[in-house]
C-alpha cells in the first residue's frame, strides 16, 4: 500500500491501493449543515485581481469580443511559459495558471481543424500564420479534414439543411471530465505509474485493433502526464507528488483542468465535483490551524476567478449556436452520497458564496446537485443565491445518483458522467420538429425545396390525419436516428484518430465506459403539432411547387406545458420512440446509446432553419429551448408547467432534459425570505417528482427590456441569466438571442 | 460503355466497362515465340544518357554511397518540380521523371519515423532540417513513434535479441504493388470516377469503424490521383486521359510507379507486370507505322534506366540488413495465360536485352515468371542473358498461376500479389533456428544471456533427445509465432494509420484482397540441426550461467540439399508446423496469413545474433539465405540440391521460397550453346517438380575474389550478382557480405 506524508490525517485504505477519489472523498469529507454564517467575505488580494479581470473583460468587450488571439504559437501543454492576470499582481494570485502567455488571450488550437482556428483568427481580425497553415494542411491532418473527407453526400447534405446541427466536426467534441482531482491526491508520478501498469496488461497479447489503439492511448495519456509536469513546473510546482495542503490541492487540481483546456477545445469543457473533495483538505488545513476561513475563501474565489476567464477561439457560426463564449466549466455542489449522508460541505456554500464576492457570472457553470433531502439551510441558501444572481442550475440527484453513483459530473449542462470512470462521445442534436415536416413532406426540405430526406410519399390531403401522420413520422424518424447515429459514429472516429484527448483521458481509468450522446431539439413543438393535428383540425397551405409550407389551426387543443395528460402523453411517447431508434443502432465503440432534450442557444439557429409547424409556430422563428414548453403554451402557471416536464422519465433521457424558466419576483413572494422558502417548495415538489434539470431566473421582462436598451449601464456589466443549460451575460448575446429571452414565459403566478 | 479514342483499334468489352487491366492484356496481346534476333542495340541517346548516369553512379560510389540528399523538403508527389538525368540531354530522354530534382539524390521521407529519416541524413553528413524535425515530432506523429509507443516489453526485447528483424517499424512497409498500367490504360480522370463511384457504394450507411476507415482512405486515394495528375503536369504532361501512343504508355506508366516512390519508402517498392501490357502499346504503333524497333527499344531503355535510378535514404542497420542499396523495383517477364497461350511478347524480350545494351544491372529485378511450356526460343534467350550478367531470378508460373491467376505481379524477391487486387501486409521474419535455441535453454538468449522467450523447461541432459527437443520447440515455435504476428498486427495497424499508401492503392481494387506476409529465417540451420539430433549424437555444451552455447555433433547426419529424405522431411514438417502456428492467430484486416522462407542478405545478420547450432554451424557465423541448404552441407551436386528444395509444397509458403545457386560456367557445359541449353535443361526440371524459385549465378569462385581484391577495375563496375532474392553490384556489398556471397557454395557439378 501506497502511503505519503501528505496524506496524514486522511482515513481509509482502498485510495490507498488504487486511484479512487470517490473512496477518499467518503471516508473523509465532513458533511456542514449549518448556514452561511461562517462564510468570509472577499480578500483585498480577490477585490484587486478581481478588479483587473473585470477591467480586462471590459476592454475584452470593447474590442468586441475577443480581447488578444494567438497566431504564431499552436497551444499544447507546454506551449507557454507562466502567465498571470496581472504581472504587477502576480504575488497576489493564489492559484496560478492561463491558457496561454496573457490572461483572456485565446490559443491557436488547429487539430480539431485548421479552417475553423484559422476563420477565428481573421473574423477577429488577427492573420494567422502561414507556417502553421502550411503544417496542418500539408503535413498533419486534421479531425475537420478527415470528417469531410469521408462523410456521405446525404450526411452533407443533413448537415446543410440543419434537420442535424450542432456536431463537432469543426473542433473538439469535449464534454470529457477528467477528474482533475487526482493530481491533488496523487501527484502526477504515482498517476503515471498506474497507467503504466495498465499499459502492462493491456490485452492478452493478441493485438487486436481495439488493443492497439487502446496501448497506444494509453502510452499518449502518460506522455500527457508528463507534460503537466513541465507545465506546472514552469510555474515553479511540482506537482509530480500529492498536494500536501489546501492551497497545493486547489492548485494542483486546476492544473489537471487546465491541461484539458490547453490542449482541447470542445463545446463544454467541465471543470466537475470538486467541492467536497477540496473541502477535505481545506478542513484539515483548517483542524490543524494553517488556514483560515478568509484565506480558504481566497483560495476558493481565486480559483473561480480562473475559472471565469477560460476561452476559446470560435467561428461566427459556432457563436450563433452557443451565444454569448459559453465554455460549460460546469462545477457542481450539494449532493447526497449513496449511505444517504449529505455531502454538502462547507466548501460548497464557499464556491456559491463567489457569487456574492465578485458578483454574478456566467462561468463556472455553477450546478447545485438538489434533493428535498439536502440540508435545509443550503437549499436556503442556494435558493438565496438564485434569486439574487441567476446564475445557478438545479440538477435532480435522486434521479441520478441511482444510474450514475455518487460521484458523477455534469459534463455539460445537464448530462451526468461518472467522474474518472466514464467518458462521452458527444453528439449535438436531431432536428425533430424539422423531421415531423420532412414526413408530410415526403423528405423535402420545406426550406430549401429539396430533397433530404428519403422520398417517402408524402401527405397529400388537406387536412392532417393523426394516424397517417404518425405512420409517416416513425419512418421518418428512424431514418434520421440512423442517419445521426452513423454521422457521430463517423465523426467519434475521427476524433480519437486525430484529437484524441490524452490529457483528459490521462486522469479517467483506462477500462472507461463510454456513453454515446445524441440530443432531440424541437421537442415541444412536435408534441404541440402532434397534439394538434390529433384534438384540432389542421389544414396545410401549400406552396406552388406543393410542399407544405405553412398550416391553418381550427379548434384548440391541449399543449405541453399545462399538466394537461393528452398532450404531455405524447411527450413520453415522443422521448420512447425516438431513444428506441437510437439505441438500436451500432454505436463507436460499443458505446452506450442515450439522449437528451436539450438545445442550449441553438434553439435559435435551428428555428431559423425549419419551417411553419402545425402547432401555429411560425416558420423560421425560435424553438422552445431544451424541453421547455413552447413560447405561449404555457398558460397555467409555473407549477402545471414543471408538472408537465416532469412526466418525462429521466432514464429515457439520461443524457439530460434541460428546462428553464423565469419568475417574476413577485410570483415568489414580497420578501426575501418568502422567495427563498417559495422557490425551495417549488424546487422540491418539482425534483420529487422526478424531474432532471432547472434553470432558475429570477427577474422581470421590464430589467431584459432595461438592459437590452442600455448596456452600457454598470448594473448590467454582469447581469447574468439562465440560457438552456449554462448562463450568460445577458449584454453578450445577440439581438436576436435577447429578443428571444425576452419571449420566453416569465411566470408572474407559480 | 466507355470509349475513347485512344483505345482505337484495341479489342473487347470488359475492360471498358470497368477498371480491368487484364481483360484488356488477355483481349489484345500478341504472343511471340520467335528468336532475339528482331532486337535493336542501344540508340545514340540511350548510350548518352546511360553514360551520363554511370557517371553520377560511379560519383555515388566516390562519395560512399550517397550521391545528394534532400535535407528541407518533405517527399511529395508534388513536392517537386521536373529534374532529369542531365539537364543538357533533357531531350534525349524519351521518359521523364524523378523522384526528386536531381538524378540519384535521395528524398526526406519522415512518415516511416523521422527518426530514421533524420538519421540516413546524418549518416550521409547531412544536417536534417530543423523545421521538418520540429513539425514531425511535435505536431505529426509518425509510423515509428506510434509502433514504439505500442509495443510490448516482450516485443522489443524479441526484436533486441534479433529472434524477429526486419520489421517495417522505422519506415515503410513497401511490397504493395500498384496497377501502373491503369494510368496508362484508363487516365487518371476514369479511376478518380471509378473511386469516386466506390466511395459512393462503400458501406450500407451503417458507418463501422472497418466503413469510417475505408471511405477515409478512399478520399485519400482519390487525392493521389489528383496529385498524380499534377506530378506529371509539372514534366508537361496532361495523364488525366488515356495514353495514345507507346511512348505516353511508357510514360504514363512510370508516372503512376513515380507516384509511388515519391511517397513511401518501403524497402520493396516492386514495378509488377507491366511488359506484355506495353507490348500491345508497341505493338500497335509498329503495327500502324509511327515506331520502329529502335525507338521500340529506347522507350524500354530508358524506362529501365529510371527503375536503375530509384534509391531511398537509409540508415546503416537497413543498409545490414539489405545490403547495396536495393529497392526492388521487381518487374516480370513471360508466363502463360489461363487459356494456356504464353504470355511472352516481343516486349519481354526487350527487357531483358536491357541487360545488354546497358550491361548488368541490379535493378530492375528482372524476373522471368518461369514454366518449361514457354517458348524455347525466350527460354534460351533469357538463359543466355543470365548466363552473361547474373541478373535474372526465376519463378515457377505452373505453381503460382493456379493460386494468384495469370496477372499476378511480384512484390518484392519472391512474393505474388494480384495486380491491382491485393495488397500485402509485409512482415519480415522470424527466427526459427534462434528459437530451436530458445527451446534448448529455456527461453534464454544464448547472446544475451537473458530471458526473452517464456521461461519454460530448460533441457538439462547431456545428450540431446529427437522427442524432447521436438516437444519443447513446438511450444516455443507457437510463443514466437504468437508473439511475431501480434507484433505485425501492431505495425499494420499503425502503417495504415500514420503512413497509408494511397498513391498506390489508388490504382488497386478498393474491394482489395490482404495477405498478411510472414518468414523464416535460418531455415536449413533448424531443419539439420533436428537431423543431427535424430540421426547422430549431439552434446550439449553449457557455459557457466548453465546455458548451452555449443554442441559436440558424434556421428554423421543427413544434411537438408542432397535429395535424402530424411532430412528433406524434417524440413516440410517445419514448414508445415510454423504456417499452422502462424494461421491459427487473428490477424490484423483479417487479411490471410502466408509464410516465406527468403531472408534475403539479412541472413548475415541473423546470423550474427544467433549462437552455435546442433548442425555445426558455429556462432554468430552467417544463415544459409532463404530456402537454401547450409554452405557446405550440399554434397551431391546441384541436382541433388535443387530436388531437396523443390519438395517443399509452394502452397505451403505462398509467399515464397527463395533458392540462391551459382553454378560455375563449366559445369553448365564449354559453349555458349550448351551452357544455354544446360541451364533450361535444369530449370526444366526442377520447376516442373513445383519449385518455387531460382536465382541464377553463373560465374567462378575466382572472379568473387578478384573482385573483392580488385572493386575499381573498369569490369566490376556494373558486375551483378544475384542474391537471396535481390540482385546486386557486387562491389557495392560490404566486405562480410562479400565474403559470406563467397562462402556459399559454387557448383562445379550439374
Amino acid at each position: 500500500m501506497t502511503d505519503f506524508k501528505q496524506w496524514e490525517g486522511f482515513e481509509g485504505r482502498i485510495w490507498k491501493e488504487e486511484v479512487n477519489t470517490r473512496d477518499f472523498i467518503q471516508k473523509n469529507y465532513t458533511p456542514y449543515d449549518g448556514d452561511e454564517s461562517f462564510l468570509a467575505g472577499p480578500t483585498d488580494a480577490t477585490n484587486k485581481l478581481w478588479g483587473a479581470l473585470q477591467k480586462l473583460q471590459k476592454a475584452e468587450r470593447a474590442k468586441g469580443g475577443v480581447l488578444d488571439m494567438e497566431t504564431e504559437v499552436v497551444s499544447g501543454l507546454t506551449a507557454y511559459g507562466p502567465g498571470y492576470i496581472d504581472p504587477e499582481l502576480k504575488d497576489l494570485e493564489k492559484v496560478v495558471g492561463l491558457q496561454t502567455d496573457k490572461p483572456l488571450k485565446r490559443a491557436f488550437m488547429p487539430y480539431g481543424g485548421i479552417k475553423m482556428a484559422e476563420q477565428a483568427c481573421t473574423t477577429y481580425g488577427y492573420q494567422p500564420s502561414e507556417k502553421l497553415h502550411e503544417i496542418f494542411t500539408k503535413y498533419t491532418r486534421t479531425h475537420n479534414q478527415a470528417v469531410f473527407d469521408a462523410y456521405t453526400p446525404e450526411m452533407k447534405k443533413a448537415r446543410h439543411s440543419h434537420i442535424v446541427t450542432g456536431l463537432p466536426d469543426t473542433y473538439g467534441r469535449g464534454r470529457i471530465v477528467g477528474d482533475y482531482r487526482r493530481v491533488a491526491l496523487y501527484g502526477i508520478d504515482y498517476l503515471i505509474k498506474a497507467k503504466q501498469n495498465d499499459f502492462a496488461n493491456c490485452g492478452d497479447g493478441t493485438m487486436t485493433e481495439e488493443v492497439v489503439r487502446q496501448r497506444e492511448e494509453i502510452s499518449m495519456q502518460i506522455s500527457a502526464l508528463k507534460g503537466m509536469k513541465e507545465m506546472a513546473a514552469a510555474y515553479g510546482f511540482d506537482i509530480s507528488q500529492p498536494a500536501a495542503n489546501a492551497k497545493e490541492a486547489v492548485q494542483w487540481l486546476y492544473f489537471g483542468y487546465l491541461a484539458a483546456i490547453k490542449t482541447q477545445n470542445g463545446a463544454a469543457m467541465s471543470v466537475g465535483r470538486v467541492s467536497t473533495f477540496l473541502d477535505i483538505y481545506i478542513q484539515r488545513d483548517l483542524d490543524n490551524g494553517t488556514l483560515t476561513e478568509s484565506e480558504a475563501q481566497e483560495l476558493i474565489d481565486h480559483m473561480v476567478m480562473k475559472f471565469r476567464m477560460v476561452k476559446f477561439a470560435r467561428i461566427p457560426s459556432y457563436n450563433q449556436l452557443f451565444s454569448g463564449d459559453p465554455v460549460w466549466a460546469t462545477l457542481e455542489v450539494g449532493g447526497i452520497g449513496m449511505d444517504g449522508r449529505s455531502m454538502v460541505t462547507k466548501n460548497d456554500f464557499r464556491f456559491l458564496h463567489t457569487l456574492e464576492n465578485m458578483g454574478p457570472a456566467p462561468e463556472p457553470n455553477m450546478t447545485v446537485l438538489y434533493s428535498s433531502a439536502l440540508p435545509k439551510t443550503f437549499k436556503d441558501y442556494a435558493s438565496k443565491i438564485s434569486i439574487d444572481t441567476s446564475s445557478v442550475q438545479y440538477e435532480n440527484d435522486d434521479v441520478m445518483k441511482p444510474v450514475w453513483g455518487d460521484d458523477y459530473s455534469i459534463c455539460c449542462c445537464v448530462s451526468a458522467t461518472q467522474t474518472g470512470k466514464e467518458m462521452q462521445f458527444f453528439g449535438a442534436r436531431a432536428n425533430l420538429a424539422k423531421c415531423l415536416l420532412y414526413a408530410i413532406n415526403g423528405g423535402v426540405d420545406e426550406k430549401l425545396g429539396e430533397q433530404v430526406g428519403p422520398a417517402y410519399a408524402p401527405i397529400t390531403a388537406e387536412y392532417l390525419d393523426y394516424g397517417e401522420v404518425t405512420a409517416k413520422y416513425d419512418v421518418m424518424m428512424d431514418w434520421l436516428a440512423g442517419l445521426y447515429v452513423n454521422i457521430l459514429n463517423l465523426i467519434q472516429y475521427m476524433h480519437d484518430k486525430y484529437y484524441y484527448e490524452a490529457a483528459e483521458m490521462a486522469l479517467i481509468d483506462t477500462d472507461v465506459r463510454r456513453t454515446f450522446a445524441t440530443g432531440i431539439a424541437g421537442f415541444s413543438h412536435v408534441v404541440d403539432s402532434l397534439s394538434a393535428i390529433k384534438y384540432a383540425k389542421v389544414k396545410c397551405i401549400r406552396n406552388e411547387q406543393g410542399l407544405v409550407t405553412d398550416y391553418e389551426i381550427e379548434g384548440d387543443f391541449p399543449k405541453y406545458g399545462n399538466d394537461d395528460d393528452r398532450a404531455d402523453d405524447i411527450a413520453v411517447e415522443l422521448l420512447r420512440s425516438f431513444l428506441e431508434k437510437i439505441k438500436r443502432r451500432h454505436t463507436y465503440r460499443n458505446s452506450e446509446a442515450t439522449t437528451s432534450i436539450l438545445t442550449i442557444t441553438s434553439n435559435v439557429v435551428y428555428g431559423k432553419a425549419t419551417g411553419a409547424m402545425p402547432d401555429g409556430r411560425k416558420a423560421y422563428t425560435p424553438f422552445a429551448p431544451g424541453g421547455n414548453p413552447s413560447y405561449g403554451a404555457e398558460t397555467h402557471g409555473l407549477l402545471a408547467s414543471l408538472n408537465s416536464v416532469a412526466k418525462l422519465p429521466y432514464h429515457w433521457a439520461l443524457d439530460g432534459i434541460s428546462n428553464t424558466q423565469t419568475i417574476n419576483p413577485d410570483a415568489l413572494g414580497h420578501s426575501e425570505d418568502e422567495r427563498v422558502t417559495n422557490l425551495v417548495q417549488v424546487m422540491d415538489g418539482y425534483f420529487d417528482q422526478g424531474a432532471h434539470h432547472l434553470n432558475v431566473n429570477v427577474f422581470g421582462v421590464e430589467k431584459l427590456l432595461d438592459a437590452m436598451e442600455h448596456p452600457e449601464k454598470e448594473e448590467y456589466a454582469n447581469f447574468t441569466i439562465r440560457v438552456s443549460g449554462y448562463a450568460v451575460k445577458f449584454i453578450d448575446l445577440t439581438k436576436e438571442q435577447q429578443l428571444d429571452v425576452i419571449a420566453r414565459t416569465c411566470h408572474k403566478v407559480l
